[in-house]
């Protein structure tokens, strides 16, 4: 009997999908899910596919060729700990297990180095790009050991998404939860994106006053300079789809409550746990949080006012473009501030991760793929281990370019009272970072006034203690 | 043999200094350290005072009355479990653990549930104001079991720094983790003040051009008004500080790198976790963060340039009126964040916070303590169950008339490229907050183009998901 070189557990949509592309490449494909309706369903929809229906574990083990391959595609969490409680005892030496699911990176290391004592070799992936992604071609971002990652590359390979210079969308991370942490960080500045690009909407409708359609054009325009990206293309697409029940706008019968998964959040846990400055992401979460307390926010709307509302008095078109130069300044901040979280990371656990490698990665199939990552693979192309995405020559060029746009549009919001938490984060991030001396001289007096914390001095090494007042 | 009401293990400063603190008020008191050399040097030091010795944990147990009211300062963390385990067996059942460390909530809440399984009282109880406040008076928020409580009340009150109007800095705050999560909260509210305070002088400084003997002279004026606090009264005395090596002003010779000892950042992760919007106190963290890059920041000053840079046209005192209002006001909404989470624990884990109590307690002895808690006070007698400070009177009037202020700060800095984040983050949350409809329609939409998150609409209630593009 002929057995599979891949098989895959959890037929949830992304495990479904996942076992369709990979079959679509060639390969029979062993599929096993706990309850069986889901099994079935998949084999009875597709009966001229590849599928090997297994209906019990050992069934499904036994379909598999030697290094077993096995992904798993269940609910992150205790869901996932069961599962691989269950398949251990009928796996041997060298077997390799894959999770594909959205775990968290420190679950990843803690299930490796267990796994790793019985020899079994295991994969924590970051797959992105949603159902679709998964079917036709997500980025996969896998960590865990190096010699089983060169077992399922050529698989894996196959099934990512390809950039435009035809590059895959895969490459290895690094070891244990390097990976999910990957992901993570991507999901994270993928919250920033979206604010970002809501701040930009918030101001072009409350300040300049354009409309869905003028707002429409205005995406699409800027979707083929250089904030080319699937997040600008869509949002372009969103400003000009009509609500089929009452022919208004869509985008205007939408309630204004952002949902999280929690993504967003680990991100903002982990840089605060790092000492890794993530402020604009994190203003990004709290955003979502902000507009999910509507029924609070509709009440303080009669309570607090706000600044006097003037008619804007400007050239649209010259308050359009600052905003186009503000949102992908301020881009670029949010990604440096992430890409810092990274090398943070790095050195913390010992991943020695490749920056520009995960750039390549982000190129397409995730919903963060932009042009402009390809700028970030170049700028560590020049230099592999940059401190800051900053201090790049194309980056600094931006900054010194662009950044009185980012000032003007956020004094323009000041003004209007429109809230734009993540621009503002940006610019205050910009030149805290490029300040030779920040004020936290006071603070660190302070400290050492009220709980002689002691500070350092300026010209000379130690720690020093006033007697204060 | 008389036997002692209260004991403390754990002579380092803090439990030294509490010690001292219950003797002062007529009590003696059984000390007790793991290493006697402490212990020796305490009573040493105070021959004259009622500091029981004792050498051994039975000799301390058996020096206490019945039921043992025994305080803990010892290391936060494992030592702490680790003293518990050692005291554990020889505690009768209503006999009180007291952990006064810098505590995670969280810990106090297992050792709580551990300890009542045994029928053993725990109090988690946060201290602050540092080794003065524990010698003369701290601020002290107590949570355990309420019987326990009162049975060590009266010497907690005895001990409590008291507030102008002489009523003790104490009080009941909840069950189990309550007391160490409201600390918490304390230092992240701290962390926030200090930061205001931080970008105030980087505006005066910088912007208006103010030396520091005038600097000085203006927070002495700023707290004779309604920003009157412990911190602005330092500062000012800070700045009038010479450095006795070198005849400088010390403040310009303290290093600008900012240390943290980890409550700021907890503070943050939780605000996270329970979804409560905390961006002003999580910028303060991170600028902490960014202050201790000082070698990047030293690199990228040389290149990443800023704005061009004006002499200073306005009139100062303007200006400097404009950034005492900025300051309340940045002030007021950084409490609103702390209080409103509070709020968001009470309601997490079931602890029936008195938010008024709270701030009652804040008023003396600790960092944090101002003026102008009497306001906050003052807004939860009124109505118990405020949802935001910004809703009460006092507060939106004040919002109402210096929200011009904080936006002319945040613009005056933005045009100096002066880093100004927690100013910035406070106007965009009150813009926020105050706003009924936000861009988070986009958001969601968004979401829904490329997950099929489903959005709800404005006009009817449910989950909806529109087929894209």
């Amino acid at each position: 009997m002929t057995k599979q070189i891949i098989g895959v557990i959890g037929l949830a949509v992304m495990g479904r999908n996942l076992a369709l592309n990979i079959e679509s490449r060639g390969h029979a494909v062993s599929v096993y899910n706990r309850s069986r309706e889901k099994t079935d369903s998949l084999v009875a929809e597709f009966p001229d596919r590849n599928l090997v229906a297994t209906f019990s574990l050992e069934e499904f083990i036994n379909s598999l060729d030697k290094p077993r391959r096995i992904l798993l595609m269940v609910k992150a969490g205790a869901a996932t700990d069961e599962t691989i409680a269950a398949v251990k005892p009928l796996l041997e030496k060298g077997d390799i297990l894959i999770d594909g699911g959205n775990t968290h990176f420190t679950d990843t290391i803690r299930r490796n180095d267990d796994l790793a004592k019985s020899g079994i070799h295991f994969i924590g992936t970051g797959v992105s790009g949603g159902e679709e992604g998964a079917l036709k071609g997500p980025a996969i971002m896998p960590g865990g050991q190096r010699e089983a990652y060169d077992l399922v590359a050529p698989i894996l390979t196959e099934i990512a998404a390809k950039a435009p210079d035809g590059v895959p969308c895969v490459d290895y991370i690094g070891p244990n939860g390097a990976g999910h942490f990957v992901k993570m960080v991507h999901n994270g500045i993928e919250y920033g994106d979206m604010q970002l690009i809501a701040e930009s909407y918030a101001v072009l409708k409350h300040v300049v006053g354009l409309s869905n359609h003028a707002l429409s054009q205005v995406y699409a325009d800027w979707n083929k300079g250089e904030l080319n990206s699937y997040l600008i293309e869509i949002t372009s697409q969103i400003f000009r789809k009509k609500d089929s029940d009452t022919a208004q706008d869509l985008i205007d019968v939408i309630l204004d409550r952002a949902a999280q998964k929690g993504t967003g959040k680990w991100t903002s846990q982990n840089a605060l746990d790092l000492g890794a400055p993530l402020p604009l992401i994190t203003e990004a979460v709290f955003a979502r949080v902000i507009s999910s307390l509507k029924d609070e926010r509709l009440i303080a709307s009669k309570v607090l006012s706000g600044p006097p509302q003037k008619a804007f008095q400007g050239d649209p078109a010259v308050l359009i473009e600052a905003v186009q130069r503000a949102l992908y300044f301020s881009k670029i901040i949010s990604y440096a501030q992430g890409f810092a979280q990274l090398r943070a990371a790095s050195d913390e656990y010992k991943w020695d991760l490749d920056y520009g490698n995960i750039a390549k990665i982000f190129r397409a199939g995730c919903i963060i793929r932009a042009s402009f990552l390809q700028k970030i693979m170049e700028a560590y192309a020049e230099d592999k281990q940059l401190t800051n995405l900053l201090l790049n020559s194309y980056f600094s060029d931006i900054a010194a370019k662009y950044q009185s746009a980012l000032r003007e549009v956020v004094i323009a919001a000041l003004n209007a009272g429109v809230p734009v938490p993540a621009f503002s984060s940006a610019i205050a991030y910009f030149d805290a970072y490029r300040t030779a001396s920040l004020p936290a001289n006071l603070i660190q007096a302070q400290r050492d006034f009220f709980g002689a914390h002691t500070f350092e001095r300026t010209d000379k090494k130690g720690s020093f203690h006033a007697s204060w007042p």
